[in-house]
């Protein structure tokens, strides 16, 4: 049996506490008899849930393809190739690549990469080894290029991206000043990642805290969320500093018209700062390398991190209703089950 | 006779239209005799009237000391120096310096740097070859990193930067589009400058004169205004495309509680576009290149300008009124008369 999630129409003010924008199909999974040349079929095992889904969904044109209505919606997953009709994979191979909300997903070889096949965690791929890992190191070595001693101010600091950069800029050497939206997430951002200090946004005004915090200015600003967080962080920007625009998470559930609109982008002129948008592909040569340093950073326990699992497919609009109203502590990914489906029940590790 | 013109108020919402900030004064000039060690007396010749002066007069923080209430309003200027006791000027000699709105300036002779002795129009040292210049040059290159093909906007395009700007962006190949605030401006901008076209913001929507002009999108966009339009250029940014902020003169008069409030900044995620502020003289070992790059094509022919003179100190606010209020093509400098007063009346040019 495939499970499929779809996307039904696009989301509107109601959403994500209305998910009724989703349907759940049940379907044959794909015939492997009808498998072309360089074709695989992939069963899905872990499934991300991102901040940019939001995004997909809305029809806007990015650099992924929007989700069109009617289509499984997209996603970057991890799961084991169940038949393979390319010479570069076998069945059993661990695999990530866009494979959707959906348990099987035949498609061409090209649009999905080999794992290390003997890594003990293969979700870590879609976590700190994978998007979420990549998009925090590309962000704060590339476009944030932090410098020790520099202040570094995260926004989101308890989720997905924003935990592994508050790690990073303590390994990198700055004084690093989370912001986030719970008592717990503080104590997280503080007592498991190090920050320096986290003020919580729904309890302190972020513009008091930034100024008690940071009253020389902040040199890197991380930003996860944009709006009137930015707003103020613009406000109080040293000469040079780095504006890494990572998501405007608190802009994703508005109309464009109701939007938040920015009064402080002047700054940039007076501060010669810079505001820049990235893609952790865009930085395609330097992957190698870094995933290889979060692979030791990982392993040597110096990088903290948690996931945050939900069971099921069905479970796939929950998981990213979760995200979006900021109930996750870390990264928020879908385990997908399986009965006796299949031989690959047991990964081979 | 010293001639100055102090800053007595802060502007209010009623400057440029009213100048009574403004206060001229007369005084003697700086004592000869006074001098101290490595002092100069300066005699100043052309004084630039430039955007920037409105934020200073604001009071505001930025990479330059505000003009505190009672000072000498501050200016690039172009001088002669009348008396040194620095072994490093000799009467005689034609220098720039912040000279400020006042006939003569007795400076620290590190305050002040000479200007080659035989260039016949020194003046271009406050334009084309100085802040306008440089500041056209090295936020093309540097920060728009402008590349043969690629399609660049200009606001403001035929003020002192920005005629500079479209002359460079066609020098270094790329489609340019101006923007400007009447019929004479563009008609310069299209057949003077060489810009592909011109829109008239007066006249023409400019959402949709960019739709017509840019079907295709912007790379580049040298930002002189801020507020709506620099709104628009965000809404048709093409990937990776570069926002130099040089000027946000639309909001100078605004109070900052009135003052345009931008919408699509987050086009700069899904863009991975980057919006970056810059003072010419961050690139400080580049200038010495820069200056005889520009002096080269002034030579040629190949990079044209205009230079609206005022005549006289006491029309230095007329002169940041014109600037102010877009009356002006080109560079606005005042001139500086002098009678019998001294020695280096004629240039020894």
């Amino acid at each position: 049996m495939n499970i499929k999630v779809a996307l039904t129409k696009r989301p509107d003010s109601t959403f994500p506490k209305n998910l009724d924008l989703f349907q759940l199909f049940y379907t044959a999974p794909p015939d492997e008899q009808k498998l072309r040349s360089d074709e695989v079929i992939v069963q899905n095992r872990y499934i991300s849930i991102d901040a940019a889904m939001r995004v997909w969904m809305s029809g806007a044109k990015t650099y992924m393809d929007p989700v069109e209505i009617g289509d499984v919606m997209n996603a970057f997953c991890v799961g084991v190739v169940m038949a393979s009709k390319s010479p570069k994979f076998v069945p059993g191979d661990w695999v990530s690549g866009l494979l959707g909300w959906q348990s099987y997903a035949a498609m061409h070889a090209s649009r999905i990469s080999k794992l290390p096949q003997n890594y003990p965690n293969p979700q870590h791929f879609l976590g700190v080894l994978g998007i979420s890992g990549l998009t925090a190191y590309m962000g704060l070595k590339e476009i944030g290029q932090v410098k020790p001693g520099e202040t570094l101010v995260v926004s989101a600091a308890a989720g997905a991206v924003g935990e592994l950069v508050v790690g990073l800029g303590k390994i990198w050497g700055a004084r690093v000043i989370g912001i986030a939206g719970s008592d717990e997430k503080c104590k997280y951002v503080k007592e498991v990642l190090g920050a320096d200090d986290c003020i919580d946004y729904k309890k302190e005004n972020v513009a008091k805290g930034l100024k008690r915090l940071c009253p020389n200015g902040v040199d890197v600003y991380f930003d996860n969320v944009g709006g009137e967080i930015l707003d103020i962080v613009l406000s109080i920007v040293k000469d040079y500093a780095r504006i890494v625009c990572c998501g405007a998470i608190s802009g994703y559930n508005t109309a464009s018209n109701e939007s938040y609109r920015l009064r402080n982008y002047p700054r940039l002129i007076i501060k010669r700062a810079r505001m820049e948008g990235f893609i952790y592909f865009d930085f395609k040569e330097k992957i190698p390398a870094a995933v290889k340093d979060l692979m030791d950073l990982v392993k040597n326990g110096k990088l903290k991190f948690r996931e945050d699992f939900l069971e099921g497919i069905d479970n796939a609009p929950s998981a990213l209703q979760r995200l979006l109203t900021g109930g996750n502590i870390g990264k928020v990914m879908v385990r997908v089950k399986y009965e006796k489906e299949n031989i690959y029940q047991t990964p081979k590790l």
